[in-house]
């Protein structure tokens, strides 16, 4: 039997633990990566070298890397201190990759080599775009990480869109029309998931695949991006920038957080978990999965890591294991 | 017939040149490399993250590597700007398997791997030690690079040493015990051959060695550290500071670079050629090797490139035919 073709859309930790779960099962593995990444150690990169942003590529190859835990300890290790700090290894290595072969294509050619990773890593586009959002108040924000990085409740996002428009990296047309399945998420719904259908015809080519597309709702809401966001609201914004044709899965963690944690995070970050409204609704076309896909681990934030990530996570166990079950159901 | 066993003892580019060329050659090779340097990027690297400097560690690791073009090129590459500015990739590469390992002997060890090294590079000790030099005025300067970077001539260097003592690496002793030869320089006499013989009981090693010693004679001198030194006075100093036992051979360019280069050199740098002043002096014990060993290339220095390397240099192939014909004759 032909392995099924399973395509996951999408960029930083929530795609990692997708990936991190998939990978141990026989699948033909594609995973598209948004390269609008404009903060930290990746956004410095980018500006001050004019490489790919490396960031959410590096963690999609570690995901899928086959190659000694040396390796993709190395890639993920992050520089504390000095002229480095803040710095990832992986980051540095596929900015180096870039600058001595000439060109990102190569590079990523090459650490996909060196990593040897099962599958495949796509950039969704090589065009340098800056991701922008128009706010329900008018406002407007240019910038993947000033959309990202919030202190506070901001109105919601009416329309988020790139600037210049971007041109889609062919390798992704190629992926997701032979692709069985699509997955969306999990992952930050404005700055990791919907910017990949932002590119040139991405979703028209996503509109004539075959594939089936299923969509990992988030755990918890973001503050300034999704504050107070159901699970109806994080689909009907998936619907909207997939333009044409619905979700045919929505999967759903059922399995709730601890009290003391959920308080913690309250607290510290003003977020708060995604709260199941599909029974109430019935606006929902996509077919409902529910499932304990909660991680056990509470995951400890590094100090010199400046970028905000989740606590609580999906588990790459769990997660791949449900997936699982909905693409054989459909072998 | 058994590998000769060559032993190079230095550091640095000079080093990076003897080796590339012996290379190519079936020898048994081993490399003790220098671990004083404390500037540019391997200065800030080691001050900043606390690891062993990888400069001339970096350099002998490519110079020795059977790997792809690509490898040797991308731990050779030198970021130009932003956070990296001036740093090697390999210097940084050197530095996070340093930290992911938490051990520079296991760093070492997976770098020789992943650069399919030819040979062993050895450190010469893994402490943490100051070089400094007494110079005949009796002033005292700490610190590699402060001996190194000089913008003006100084007296001459009465007596080089380290602060604190430091510990001969056990691989070093078997290396020299069972070698065939030895190999000192080309390289900057006080910053990266001398360094070397200042550790332990090193000198000791080497003169219970029946190891045949060579020594390659600079092309040029060095602003404030060998001005107006003839190759009798860098004999001199070798051999002070081997303490027991001569040099065996001493290896003498006699091809002159252009006048036009060397007026270039003395203008901009303040450097003169190494006068052979062997004909007037009966001082050497060492037999005397005279050949063309001169590079017809000129170098080029990269505007990042804080250091100030010679732009006359070695010639690799002319080099490694030389020693190599001495060490077939006495094999």
């Amino acid at each position: 039997m032909n392995r099924r073709k399973v395509v996951v859309i999408g960029g930083g930790t929530g795609t990692f633990v997708a990936l991190t779960g998939l990978r141990k099962y026989p699948l033909d593995l594609s995973v598209v990566v948004s390269t609008m990444d404009s903060g930290g150690s990746t956004g410095r990169l980018r500006d001050q070298l004019g490489v790919l942003p490396p960031g959410d590529l590096r963690q999609a190859l570690v995901a899928l890397s086959e190659s000694s835990e040396l390796w993709r300890e190395l890639f993920t290790y992050r520089f504390e201190f000095g002229d480095l700090g803040g710095h990832s290894f992986g980051n540095i290595f596929l900015s180096a990759l870039e600058k001595t072969t000439g060109s990102s294509r190569r590079a990523l050619k090459e650490a996909s080599k060196i990593l040897n990773i099962q599958g495949s890593v796509v950039p969704v586009t090589f065009s340098n775009s800056s991701l922008c959002a128009e706010y329900s108040d008018g406002s407007i924000v240019e910038g993947e990480d000033k959309i990202d990085k919030s202190y506070t409740k901001r109105p919601r996002i009416r329309r988020l869109f790139l600037k210049p428009k971007a041109k889609l990296n062919p390798k992704v047309v190629k992926a997701i029309s032979s692709a069985d399945f699509i997955v969306l998420g999990p992952g930050d719904l404005y700055t990791s998931i919907i910017p990949n259908l932002l590119i040139s015809n991405i979703t028209d080519v996503i509109a004539e695949s075959a594939a089936k597309k299923i969509y990992i709702v988030n755990l918890m809401t973001k503050l300034g991006q999704t504050d107070g966001f159901t699970v109806s609201d994080h689909i009907m914004e998936i619907d909207k920038y997939l333009k044409s044709g619905f979700l045919d899965y929505v999967l759903v963690n059922n399995k709730a957080p601890s009290r003391k944690i959920l308080e913690w995070y309250k607290k510290k970050d003003n977020v708060d978990l995604v709260k199941d409204d599909l029974y109430e609704k019935n606006a929902v076309e996509a077919k409902v999965i529910r499932a304990n896909v909660l991680s056990k681990n509470v995951f400890k934030r590094k100090s010199n890591d400046s970028t905000k990530r989740s606590l609580i996570r999906h588990d790459p166990d769990k997660l791949a294991k449900v997936l699982v079950k909905i693409i054989d159901r459909k072998a």
